[in-house]
């Protein structure tokens, strides 16, 4: 907690706060207009918890449930996150991630201008493609395959994604290990919750990486552990007593490497002296600009890593649409985990994607937008060249984003409003960090979020953002 | 365990088995024939345990991979089942389900006729319906409906859902309350989980009820106790010590009567009284044939009573498609922990929905198919009256199935058994109690799995079974 509780109890007994609901029409949607312009004006800070919906209730004379539901509403927009049984609090600053992973709508999501990480392009989405697979799956479908069938997924699309897999990312795979999911965050609470059945209580995780799939882990039942990560990835020397690791080897999420080659045989020689098992979070494979691509991981250990992809940057992430490649000892105990959790993608939509893999429309699409992320990502970095040449980008090899370490003494929080009040939506790397203090600051930028028609406003804003930034640069020692 | 594991472990050992192995080809599908034909041929009978793939590997010389694979293989099938980091059994007789509380593609379900329980008959799913509001939706969605939204669930989903289920259920209920699962079996992962993030430590379940469900429910870490069931339904006198109860009002499941008026005033006394949550399982609630339809349980009581629909009984199980209706104060970590689990169905299939629902398109079906199933219950009932006049059928009001008693002496699973030798998949209601010691037999007719052009004949098969068991009952007593 950044600040005293109290602050956010001041601001629920304001005079501010009750003359604006008595001004308003509906009191939810008051309270809700009232906590959002508190939030925005800063008043409510980031982390800053909230009183809980009786206190406030009791407070403002309303409701409980209409407090619930303003604070219901306004965690599904982004403002506030809420945990199980757990203290309600403003959200992080800029765009948030909810605990799926998945990246809410968020009050930064509406501006006009993005650059956030997580996202591809959504108006690229091949809507006339998946329509026609889509109708060529319902109408060959026989009728069975719309009652519950294979507990692992659809076996047409499990044999099209072995197929996929192999050829494009050196998976070593049969269609027998492929366990369809709902997107990475379902194929990980899976895995967390098989890792406890199978006695391990403990999962090491990059630092930095992603804050939702650390608390998708926590929620799971298991301590996260971090795992340091150099310019070459992530090191091969987990905390002792670990034996899993959530590793992104293709590009290091958030700071871009690609894990080096010692590095990939250090960790499977790693994983084979713990009886270890690896997660790979395969998340932006697919999009590689420079080099021959990288295979995964698994290839070179298929019976120490789990291999997780999803649709997520490729198509959309809405699809909920996700993989693993389960080594077969693990097989039973994965499929019997999804089935406690009792979660699917339809059927329809997985016989889709079969479809859209087989006629080749899937490869079309990851080829097409491939070029055009490529592109994207030469503009920016013409642009960051131009107004920003102390900054030095790293991870432009692959992915969808790119990372700018900041100077000492620039507030990465400071440029993110900056953005914000600019219109444009950009995330700080401090989220990501397991503990942010005494770490660099940095800022992510995702160069596929934005649709085309908002991609140069959204680098002519960045530009503006960053001036003062290399301004001062200038002065300032680089950060080591 | 109905008999000693060293069954199973004799059968291992066989030469039978040793035989098989070295006559066929590939050693995982010789492997695996062995085992479906052992389980055929009630060698191994349900609940059998197998040696673990280890054991067996070594018994047979094979790698554990091929014993692994060969394992998850028959699980899929639903020959067998395997529970995290537990023994691998032989499967319940005739169909059987997984922990998804899916029916998995079975033995039973490959027979040629069936009167299984909880599958409507896919066959009927509107394929040029969904097709239509499918590529409506797919046209009209602005592009970020693309990316993550509501964790809740899409807007236009629960709009929809929120005012279909005020009109057709009573449900008191506005959209914002409203979220949206895949299916009922992840919404009941995600309630349990609630529940015992609040605190909780046990639920009520119905005895009998679905048995996947209890294995949900006791995966999720909360202790099932049983709640008893007579003519009335479910009585209002749950354990001490609970506060949480699952019940299935509309037609309980698989007994069939309806929550009767009186005990559906005790059992909200009992929730207010005691600070209780009623989840009610509406599953097959849009199917009522001779009275007015019985509203929700939610309706007397929307403070305490979570309602959970699914279109699994009315379109197709494998859509994975749900629906929660949470009290205000319960929204905030049903959200979040339905974040946890990382899973929400497709936006373009919530959409798709929406649209089915906004159009009439839903509604006519369900009119559709709930005239079809009366004619179908009632071709039934005629059926039992000609052949089985000593059955007297219960749960004929409502839903996709009724239950047949059967006198005492006779086996359901010989019947069970029976049916499937002569190609009839048929479920007995032993598995669905909490303990089936001392219970009385039942088999229960689902009426609505066979497509149209096999119901007949399953029927026919149904007549036969019987046929033993009703000159039986003239020499015995009726059960009390």
């Amino acid at each position: 907690m950044k600040r005293a509780g109290s602050i956010a109890n001041n601001w629920a007994s304001s005079d501010a706060l009750k003359h604006a609901l008595a001004q308003r029409g509906g009191r939810r949607a008051a309270l809700e207009d009232a906590i959002r312009s508190a939030i925005r004006s800063n008043r409510l800070r980031p982390s800053d918890p909230l009183p809980s919906s009786r206190a406030l209730a009791r407070e403002l004379a309303l409701a409980r449930g209409t407090v619930a539901e303003a604070y219901a509403q306004l965690t599904a927009e982004g403002y506030l996150t809420a945990r199980p049984g757990g203290t309600t609090r403003v959200a992080a600053g800029g765009a948030t991630a909810d605990a799926t992973g998945t990246t809410v709508a968020t009050a930064a999501a509406r501006l006009p201008f993005t650059l956030e990480v997580g996202v591809p392009d959504v108006s690229a989405f091949p809507r006339a493609a998946w329509s026609t697979a889509m109708r060529r799956a319902l109408r060959t479908a026989p009728s069975p395959r719309l009652a519950l069938g294979d507990p692992r997924g659809a076996g047409e699309l499990r044999d099209a994604l072995a197929g996929h897999l192999r050829r494009t990312r050196g998976v070593v795979v049969d269609a027998g290990q492929v366990v369809i999911t709902c997107g990475f965050s379902h194929g990980l609470a899976i895995l967390c919750r098989t890792l406890r059945g199978s006695g391990l209580d403990c999962l090491a995780m990059e630092d930095p990486c992603l804050d939702s799939h650390r608390t998708i882990a926590t929620g799971a039942g298991l301590r996260v552990v971090p795992l340091e990560v150099d310019e070459q990835g992530a090191t091969a020397e987990p905390p002792p007593g670990t034996r899993a690791l959530l590793l992104t080897p293709a590009h290091q999420f958030p700071l871009g490497m690609t894990l080096a080659p010692g590095r990939r045989t250090a960790l499977i020689g790693w994983a084979n002296a713990h009886d270890g098992l690896i997660v790979e979070d395969d998340y932006d494979g697919e999009y590689r600009y420079d080099h021959q691509p990288v295979g995964a991981l698994q290839g070179l250990a298929p019976d120490r890593v789990i291999y997780a992809g999803t649709v997520s940057k490729t198509l959309a992430p809405a699809l909920r649409l996700g993989w693993l490649v389960v080594p077969p000892r693990l097989l039973e105990p994965t499929v019997a985990t999804k089935g406690l959790l009792g979660a699917e993608p339809s059927a329809i939509e997985q016989l889709t994607m079969a479809e859209l893999l087989q006629s080749g429309a899937y490869d079309r699409h990851v080829r097409r937008t491939r070029l055009r992320y490529r592109h994207r990502r030469d503009r920016l970095l013409e642009l960051l060249s131009e107004h920003a040449p102390e900054l030095t980008p790293r991870g432009i090899a692959a992915g969808l984003h790119v990372l700018l370490d900041l100077p000492s003494g620039v507030s990465e929080d400071g440029l993110v409003d900056g953005a914000a009040a600019a219109g444009l939506a950009l995330n700080a790397l401090g989220p990501f960090w397991h503990d942010s203090a005494g770490r660099p600051g940095g800022l992510t930028i995702g160069y596929a979020a934005a649709p085309d028609h908002a991609y140069e406003q959204s680098l002519a804003v960045l530009a503006e953002v960053l001036r003062p930034t290399t301004v001062r640069f200038r002065r300032c020692a680089r950060p080591t």
